[in-house]
């Protein structure tokens, strides 16, 4: 699959998922840069060119943005093509073997805290948090899952298949009925796609709504999260943009005249989020600049 | 159609809205009693059977069971069965008209509160709100509306394209986006299938969620709801009961393992709730029971 | 047992719990009324110390005055000291018979209330919530009960012994550990010793917090309360007044320089309860003045 | 003073206080129609006129309209001019009488909420919750008031000389310090300028952002309100208009591009009022419509 | 007192507080090693065999499980039995040291705290708050103290003749009473068994109803905690466990079929407290994690 | 102007703002110091002599005491006078440079945060505040401001013409009219005048009720404040203090026996203000006491 390709199924979320979206548009970087013959300018222009393409093409993804600012780095003091690709090529895998090892260790400080009997809620589909509950089962805990099927793409329906397959039990709700089980729910996880240095969660649309239900009826919500999806543009200032998807995914033969917004993530205020897991352990949100700052 | 032939459409949402399954259901029943050719026995059985399978096909619906009240009562003294088939048909007759004044009413009251250049928010598809929106437009008043899609049958789209035709501009969210949007907008009108007595909204799943959202924002909500929806059996301690919907609704295929829960509605708690619309006024909500009252 | 008797049993907490303060001290009233043998004058002048005596005994009782106040408008007629006993014998008779009724109406009410696998818990001792319970579980429900032991007094124990006797599992914690168990609670049940008119439920020290737990944790909360405990005196203006208990209740051998505060009761908001039930049915707590308005 | 010159007293706020308006204006109405010689037609025409600018010179006063209401009903069966004159200074006396004696039963009411050192707040000037304080103090207790200056007219200074010189301790800060003291306030006391069906409180700019930081502090708050505030105009669905008053009130030489927003009055929700206290008695402010229909 | 005596006041209470525990528990260790005269393998292993039974006796006391993780560090590269005892003897002594130091220097910080004519409010026996509450009093400033009497075991008791006996005046209520008071308290000042990573306050059973009884009065909470009592396993993912206790501490002779549930602590989220003084001086609960790993 | 004189303008509030106080104060002692012929030991006494007074002309302003403070530390080591006078004036230069430095940084982070078509209120007159919406309106940002007057001072006027002067629109309002527009404000702008350890804002008078309006609107806060600001005072335990003023600032005339409360700033909880922007980046408040270890 070419770098072309790879952007497109990024757009179109054939590949999905914070993570997959990292993983494999950096891959198809390091490919391309690996096969790259042009001389050294020409060479550093094109990094530059496409690590640009690669950032713009979902714009809420601080994980993608993070590796390629390390890559800029790293490559900055290569003096040949040969070693800027060298170099390029071993910062981006030093980066995906980071990511990997961060999703290994949030699933095992997560799965601690799966208690048996548990209810735990789930929204959209999350790869470590989709870790965490299997770890939990692998280590015999009983507990069960409800999951949102998630409009307008149905991520909620790939949870509650790869879940089942573990042999954890699943029920699904549509969205709006988030509030109407809350009572029953003990522990709400997030992924993310994003966390502001001022502690806001940023991810998938609808959670906002199901942390506000979890917080009136004094059910936990938590979001695991690598460090490398702490977004340092919020540090200086930026808002983290919002993503803003094509109407079609919603209504394909809507009428005309009408206006439909998708954005693609909401922003949770971290009053809403009781603790948030990343792979240097459990902390509060609101120490989030904190957190990033013990990052690279 | 017969009346099982309305049964049926009443079942699977082929005929929908409170206000058209009461309308539908009862004028049904009407023209099958007209029709009836049994002793007088035999008739009171048959209303009494048939009354029943009309109060059961859609179980939080007050609104008919209230006009099956008023029927039984209507035809107690009757002492024929030509006088109870007329007492029957007048009974069910006044009912319906009492239904359409009080919906008329209502827009004229709601209209007003409607103000130029407000951003209103609807949830699923209501003819009263309907009603209040063009009655506004038609007073010249300029407005948009923000309208949920509605999961699972999409009810939303309804609304939208009923909105536009009419010439209000209309925005589409999916349900999760509500809290994204709700800081633009300034009033939330929901429609009512059940008020009870200590003043609970029983309305579409999705309902609370949104009004909790609202409620964080400071942006007002309102029920729009004849008195013929207020349930007296609540009063006397009965919940009021949540109709459960086929899981096919929210996924066609779903795994066999996999648990569907489809609650058609919720129940928002009276300190969501701004005020009340019913066609004798505007109230607040917690004033259930007084209006419940004053009704026959 | 004489007059005097009961009201030193009252005060000593030997008979206690509102209802049962109100039956007995009303009894021992109406039977020293039948075997007075004053004058006219001097009978009216006894019944009046003696309602004064009775209704202070214990000052957070509007049951009791509320009897003595109907008590005093129906003899006001009366024209001889015959006349006068057999009115005032059969006005407290009447009103025990209505509180009886009402006490009998509440349980069938609020038994609707109680579903399968409900966890409910309770907070001291009160005769309206123990007929509630006992009717729910003839009907054949299951459900479990959390209550707690209610210092000084530990009627909890009471509450326990009652229920267990009956059948149902009964779970003890101190009166700290209510928020601590609140997520896995249902409904809270209370009783009252007075509503305000304003709403206020006033009831056994401890209600208060226990019902702002259970807001917190989105947990319904109940007060079950005949209409005669409403307080018409509030409606004019009046607090209702606290009743400070002796210090030695709580520890009898303290330090003597050690102040200690004993209320018996505290004012729990309208805010922290869902809803009322009282022998007209279920009603938002709010309307208070209304219900109490369709009293005699 | 001619009807004229009142009117512009009025719009000047040199008579002011929702009660002074309406005692002044409605009088200046009563001499005027006395005087008048027209014939019965046109009686009736300048009656209609004159009531009309009465009833808008100040918007947001529905005491005032409730009076001409009134009147315009009385006067509606008189056949002659005379008869009419007669009708129509009748019904404005028995109206102001009503109104006096309200006041005095709130007073009354009111009087019996102050307790002993208790610390009161007031923000602007309402001749009732004066009316209670000086009774309480009458009464002997002891008390200190807290009074807001209250921008942009400094009523609060009316406020605190009229308290001082009956010998209650008076503390004056600025409006923006409310919160500042909340802490050691027991009960907020406002006035009212109307009472709308849904249970808001209508009053002077202010109000709503003090009873929010009472609220925020546990700080009982009340509102001090005759039946005739209640605005039934607010029932068939209008707002509650709120008057915007002249820039230099403000800022006198304000600078020509700034814009000046000066709103009279603002919209208290019920959620942030413990208890209204009116000629009825003390009930709870969501039962608002119910005590409304009390009236007339 | 031999080490296995010295577990067992600990079990049983005789010996309570988490400082108290900690000093005694460790200095006993420290004396069963001093004593001990096995050969360096078998000391060895005797320490790690007491460490557990030390850390478990209470299991919710990261103080001691500090000492002992410090410990085992210590001696990890001592070569000989004698070497061994004298390096643990020594880590331990400085443990305590530290201990005291940091108690001396909250007491410093905590006393700046208290203002003239405060109102305190108490829960158990925490001999930091002893420490503040006494070193303030000393510096001569006035204030009260309103303490609980904290079931189960009256704790409340020997702080208010601890308080007494300097000349503080305290006021004791049930626990229930704690929100009825709390307007009239100024900072609630509590000790602590634990703080976790994500800025949770574990201690004594009731501390969070009190502290959400504080934040709806915006009374301010403070929890006064030694570094040493943060807890990183929580930081791991592990949840702090709660002790429970025996059903007989609450009601000795129990009917048999009653369950009763006796945990000995409970756990107040981070929103629910102002601020936490530790050694390092006055923070924001939420920054428990940093504040953590400033420690060793 | 001699030191003197300034200290004067600074108790007059000719001379303020939390920045102008700071920075006119110090350069007066430079310069007082510059000029000094005294002897080492008479000038350092001196130097301390004035320190103090500068630092209590004001009691609420911690960025002048950090700057003494690091005068202090930087004199210790001097050794003739005029090494320290030399390293006086060196020091407040550098001082003042870097608080400079810290408003143009805040200036560049914070207008990044105004976006298109928001309408953002200010209280009061903050310079970091200014620097902010004028940044953004150079960078062609089309946004309002709704500004309050900020009584007893007006300081909201020098804000409305500063902002009018370069083009921004501005809308003006009393104090008490924050809450009644929020729902149409998108976010908060506060500058700051101490930001405690525990993450309070201490700012103008009235601050923490705009805060409290704006939470209950969902209405983003946020305080602009250098790190200078921040008071390492409250870390060791001290509370902020709160400058009284006079009372004739608030009422020239007042009668005799009013008191008059003038508390020139108020306390905001950290949970009412949304980010914190200083020099640094972007924060959440409850980071507070990391970020002023991050200081000198």
């Amino acid at each position: 699959m070419t770098f072309g390709q790879t952007l497109k199924k990024i757009k179109s979320l054939e590949i999905q998922s914070s993570s997959n979206v990292t993983k494999q548009g950096l891959k198809a970087l390091s490919q391309d840069i690996q096969k790259n013959k042009e001389t050294h300018k020409k060479l550093l222009k094109t990094i530059k060119t496409k690590s640009k393409q690669l950032s713009q093409v979902r714009v809420t993804e601080p994980a993608i943005r993070n590796g390629l600012r390390y890559l800029a780095q790293d490559i900055k003091n290569a003096k040949t093509a040969e070693e800027t690709r060298k170099t390029a090529v071993k910062s981006i895998r030093d980066y995906l073997t980071k990511m990997k090892k961060a999703e290994q260790k949030i699933a095992e400080i997560g799965s601690k805290r799966i208690k048996n009997n548990m209810t735990v809620m789930t929204h959209c589909h999350s790869r470590v948090v989709m870790s965490i509950l299997k770890k939990a089962k692998k280590q015999g805990k009983k507990f069960k899952v409800i999951c949102t099927e998630t409009r307008p793409f149905y991520q909620g329906r790939t949870t509650a298949k790869e879940l089942l397959s573990t042999g954890i039990p699943v029920t699904m709700i549509v969205d709006s009925a988030a509030r109407s089980v809350m009572n029953d729910v003990d522990l709400v996880l997030f992924g993310a796609d994003a966390i502001t240095s001022d502690g806001f969660l940023i991810n998938k649309i609808g959670t906002s709504q199901i942390a506000l239900a979890a917080k009136e009826a004094r059910t936990m919500t938590c979001t695991c999260c690598e460090t490398y999806k702490f977004d340092p543009m919020t540090l200086s200032g930026d808002w983290e943009p919002i993503e803003q998807r094509d109407s079609k995914e919603i209504w394909e033969k809507s009428p005309k005249k009408l206006k439909i917004l998708n954005p693609a993530f909401d922003a949770t205020p971290p009053d809403l989020i009781t603790f948030i897991i990343c792979e240097e352990g459990v902390y509060n949100i609101r120490e989030a600049s904190q957190i990033m700052k013990n990052g690279r």
